[in-house]
């Protein structure tokens, strides 16, 4: 049981920053990684959409022997999470309660800001969560549907880009934020610039890193991490477009990809 | 079967540009229209993903009895409309070859330049139908896949939008050319915008007016026109977002849509 792979599942390729993550924090574990890419982007789309797409998805995992399941996707973890959690036998894991749960305990203020997809922060989660643990404190959410379409034109870097953070993030320090939660898969390519705007009296809350922490911690308890010495395989799946998804993919991750296959999810 | 209803479908929204065009020139047609609102954007989805879509949208139009089909979406246009050509009883029109056709009548000095998602630009499918009409032309492509997010964030008149216009045009007005396609359902609610930064000497060729002028001849050749004094009759169906959709759409449409539905196109 122990060397079975962890399941990870993502609407594209954003995803790829909590693999990142997990491959820092647990390097002898294998993955086995499912990307959207035909239904992407899944920001956009009712709860009951995303909630029949993820569990196609995370029986697709299960039928690949996962021991795990990451849902690396806010909008499934915000939409799907709870549902999906009485129907399979293994721990899953969505992005959103371990950043909500790092932004509560790190603000000074009890100022938060949520920035993400439009139904991420529609759906008033990380806010619902983090006022869970502590009620007195304050969430702003703010969507920024521009940001995943900027880094995926590779402009994380431009003067265009940051005029667009500028934009969307004005609202949320005129609100005296200070901590803001980067609540979508794709943002933490942006950290560097939303971090300039922000301002170093700021805090920058990244979920991915978070997850893979709640993933350490998950598998430690229920002693089901790998045999120490334990030689990783990690295997990338895709709904479309493999060849894109796997050139996407070695720019982000710190170990060269090797298989991507496409996959029919719609028949799981 | 003169009064039977004209099917139009898109990925999403971008085809009410189409719509739009249709309800000017023949006013009293009905339309039924399909957005594939839970899969958009086709942009960057695959040959075979867009066809599988596209064979399912025609089927569900043609079992609410439409007379033609209009394919408002450049990326169907470009990928499935021959094959589906072939498997349907009613004559059906792409956005494509109007635009194209127009372009290649219209160049001066025999060079174009073609926007559009990343699918139609890659399918290289204007270029080979204006060259099959004009040998001789010198067709450049420009994909721009910034500009459908920018219209939907409602940032059509944004300086941003102008600034993320010179950028993408640039490189085209670097190659001389005189002619523009504006070859995305979506870009004619840009078309002030990248006149302004194109300038004077270049003509914006629009597809959604191209389609309709094409479509009012096939019914006219193929008698199937209305009956003159008909009252138009238009429904509209999507397949997610049905109250997000008519609000986009009733900002577009000369009416107001009065029925949006929720269909399960994958069935069809």
């Amino acid at each position: 049981m122990n060397n079975l792979p962890i399941g990870v599942f993502d609407s594209g390729v954003g995803g790829l920053t909590v693999c990142k993550e997990i491959m820092k924090m647990l390097p002898e574990e294998s993955i086995i990684y499912f990307g959207d890419t035909a239904r992407v982007p899944y920001g956009n789309k009712s709860k009951e959409t995303i909630t029949v797409y993820s569990r196609q998805i995370a029986n697709f995992l299960l039928s690949k022997g996962v021991k795990a399941i990451v849902v690396a996707c806010n909008t499934a973890s915000a939409f799907a999470l709870e549902t999906i959690c009485s129907e399979i036998p293994v721990p899953i894991i969505g992005v959103i309660k371990p950043g909500a749960r790092t932004a509560a305990a790190g603000t000074r203020n009890g100022r938060i800001g949520i920035i993400g997809t439009e139904g991420t922060i529609k759906s008033g989660l990380y806010k619902q969560f983090i006022q869970q643990i502590n009620p007195s404190v304050e969430v702003f959410g703010k969507a920024c549907p521009l940001f995943v379409p900027l880094v995926e034109e590779g402009m994380a870097d431009d003067w265009i880009t940051k005029e667009v953070v500028k934009r969307y993030i004005s609202e949320l320090l005129d609100r005296d934020i200070d901590t803001i939660v980067l609540g979508c898969t794709h943002y933490p390519l942006l950290r560097k610039v939303i971090g300039e705007v922000a301002g170093e009296g700021v805090s920058l809350v990244n979920p991915a890193y978070e997850t893979a922490r709640e993933l350490s911690q998950v598998l430690t308890g229920g002693k089901l991490l790998c045999e120490p010495g334990s030689a990783p395989h990690h295997i990338f799946y895709v709904s479309d477009g493999a060849e894109k998804f796997r050139d996407f993919a070695n720019s982000i991750l710190p170990c060269e990809i090797i298989e991507t296959k496409d996959v029919n999810v719609k028949t799981f």
